[in-house]
C-alpha cells in the first residue's frame, strides 16, 4: 500500500563525543522515507528544500524507490539547517543553531498521484501544518500517523492537541509524553493521551527501547544493547518511518502485526545511530534487517 | 537445593509522593530471603538485628519458611535504620538518616546447618564482610550471587573488586555499572565487568528493565509499565531474591534457565512497589506470580 510522509528535509551539522559532521543531509522525512524504502516503494515524499540541497541526495533516494514528486525545490532558498551537539550520555543534546530558510513557508502541496495514499506519516513540524495536510487529502488515508516534539507541546499546544485528535497513532518520547499528559507513570500517560484522539500511542525510550499501547494492550520492545552510539540523530524518525513502512507493506494494522513493525521500526533504528547521518541506513540489505530483527527475538524472548 | 542469603535486616521509615511510613521493617537479607520464599523453602538467613526487633517479624518469616537460625539478636543493641525520601520520579531518593547499629559490628556466623548451601545470596554491604561469608563456608556454593552498591565502588573498590573476582554472578544498576567498568555503553561496561570474575552480570535499569549478560549472549526482561510505583524500596533486592530463589528452585543455571529466573524476579519486583515496605510481597499466592510471569511474557513476546 501506498507511504506519504510529509516532513522536513534538511542540512544538519553534528557534534557527538566521536566526532564532527560538516553540513550533512538530515530531516525527519529524509530519515522516514529512507527507512520505509526497505519495505514500500509506494513511499511518496512531501517536503521542501533550497537549491542549494544536492540534486546526487535527490536521485540517491529516488534510486531507493522514493518518489519526490513532492518535493518543491526553491531555487533562490536556503535549505532548512539545524545544528546541534551531544552530550557523552548520547541522550541529551544542545541546539547551536537553527535556520528554518524555506521550512519557514512551508505550504505543502499534495501532487495528484499521491492523494490515494493509504498510509499517512506526518513528520514532526508545526501542528497547524500537520493539520493541513490532513485537509488536503480527498480521502482520509487508512492509517495516520504522527511525530511531535516538547516545542509544540510548550508553544502550540492547542494546535497540537486539535490534531492530534484526527490521528490514529502518535509517537512521542518519554519525557513528552509526561508533558503532553501531565502525568508521570507511563501507564497512565498513555491512557490520558489515547483519550485524546489516537487508538494506538508509541513512546518511544530510546536507549531503553519503545512501548505501544492500543487500548488495554502493551507491548514493549527493547533497544539493542550497542557497543557503541555513534550519532543518535534520525533514530526516532528511521524507526517511525520502519515502522509504517512495515504497515505499509503488509497493509494489517491488528495489534499482533504493530508489535512486528515496532521491532521492524527498532531494528532500523539500530542500524541508524551506528553511523552519522544517514549513511548506515543508505547501505542496507534485506539481509541486515532480517538478522537484526531476529536479534530482538534472542534479546527478548524466554521459554517458560 | 538450598539459598543461604547474608545481608541488613533493618528499620526504613520512608516518604514518597504518596505518604509517609514510620519505622518499618526493610533491609537487603529481608527483602532477598522474602522473595525467595516463593521459590524454595531451603531458606536460610544471616543476619544481625537489635533487641527492638519485632519478635513478630522474625515468626512472619519463619512462617514463609526462612530458617532464622541464623539471625543473630543482640538484645541491648539496636537494630540498623535508614530513612529515605523518594524524589517525584520515584527513581532518585535522599538518604535523611543512617544508623549502621548493630550492623556496624556485624560479624556473620554460619550455623552449621547452612553449611552446605548450594546458592548464596551476598545482599548489599561492606565488600570485606561479603568476602568473609565466603571465606567461612567450608564448601564452596554451586553458584554465588553479590550485590552492592555505588558507595563501595567509591569508598571500598579494592576489596570490592576481590571479592567481585570470586562470584559468579553479580548485580548492579546501569549508573553502578557505568561507574565500576568506566564505561558508558552497557554493552562494554558489562564486558569490562565479567573480565574481573563474575561470568554473569545482571544490570538493573528500575522502570527500564534488567539486562542478563553471560559472555556474548544478552537477554533483556522489561520492567512491567505500572499504573503506579508507590514505594520502589526493596525492589532491587525483591528481584534478585526472586532471581536467586527461582535458580535454587529449579537447580538450573544454564542461560536459559537464568532467563526465567529473571522473569520470575521482575514479576517479584512489580509486586514489591505496588506497597510501602515488604506489605505486597507477604501477601502475594503462587497463582499471582504465574499470573504476573504470563503478562511479562505478553509485554514481550512477537509472532514474526
Amino acid at each position: 500500500m501506498s507511504l506519504l510522509t510529509v516532513g522536513s528535509v534538511a542540512f544538519d551539522k553534528l557534534e557527538t563525543p566521536f566526532g564532527k559532521t560538516d553540513k550533512i543531509v538530515g530531516g525527519a522525512a529524509t530519515y522516514i522515507t529512507l527507512s520505509a524504502s526497505y519495505f514500500t516503494n509506494k513511499n511518496n515524499l512531501v517536503a521542501v528544500v533550497g537549491g542549494d540541497f544536492p540534486e546526487e541526495m535527490i536521485k540517491i533516494m529516488q534510486d531507493k524507490g522514493i518518489n519526490t514528486d513532492g518535493l518543491e525545490v526553491i531555487k533562490d532558498g536556503k535549505t532548512f539547517f539545524w545544528s546541534g551537539r551531544y552530550h557523552n550520555d548520547m541522550n541529551t543534546r544542545d541546539t547551536l543553531d537553527t535556520q528554518l530558510n524555506v521550512f519557514e513557508n512551508f505550504n505543502p502541496q499534495i501532487p495528484t498521484n499521491y492523494q490515494d495514499c493509504t498510509y499517512l506519516m506526518l513528520g514532526n513540524m508545526v501542528p497547524a501544518l500537520q493539520h493541513t495536510v490532513l485537509k488536503k487529502l480527498n480521502n482520509r488515508p487508512k492509517f495516520v500517523m504522527l511525530d511531535t516534539m516538547n516545542l509544540w507541546i510548550n508553544i502550540a499546544n492547542e494546535d497540537l492537541k486539535a490534531v492530534i485528535a484526527e490521528v490514529d497513532c502518535l509517537t512521542i518520547n518519554d519525557e513528552e509524553a509526561r508533558q503532553l499528559s501531565g502525568e508521570y507513570s507511563l501507564r497512565k500517560a498513555a491512557k490520558t493521551i489515547m483519550e485524546m484522539g489516537p487508538k494506538t500511542l508509541i513512546i518511544k525510550k530510546g536507549e531503553h527501547g519503545a512501548l505501544l499501547f492500543q487500548g488495554e494492550d502493551i507491548f514493549f520492545c527493547p533497544a539493542l544493547p550497542l557497543e557503541e552510539v555513534f550519532d543518535p540523530t534520525g533514530a526516532g524518525d528511521t524507526f517511525a518511518g520502519g515502522f509504517i513502512g512495515y504497515l505499509a507493506k503488509t497493509d494489517d494494522i491488528s495489534f499482533e502485526n504493530m508489535k512486528r513493525a515496532i521491532v521492524h521500526g527498532s531494528a532500523m533504528a539500530s542500524y541508524c545511530v551506528e553511523k552519522f547521518g544517514t549513511e548506515r541506513i543508505l547501505s542496507l540489505k534485506q539481509e541486515d534487517i532480517d538478522a537484526r530483527v531476529a536479534q530482538f527475538k534472542n534479546l527478548a524472548f524466554f521459554d517458560l
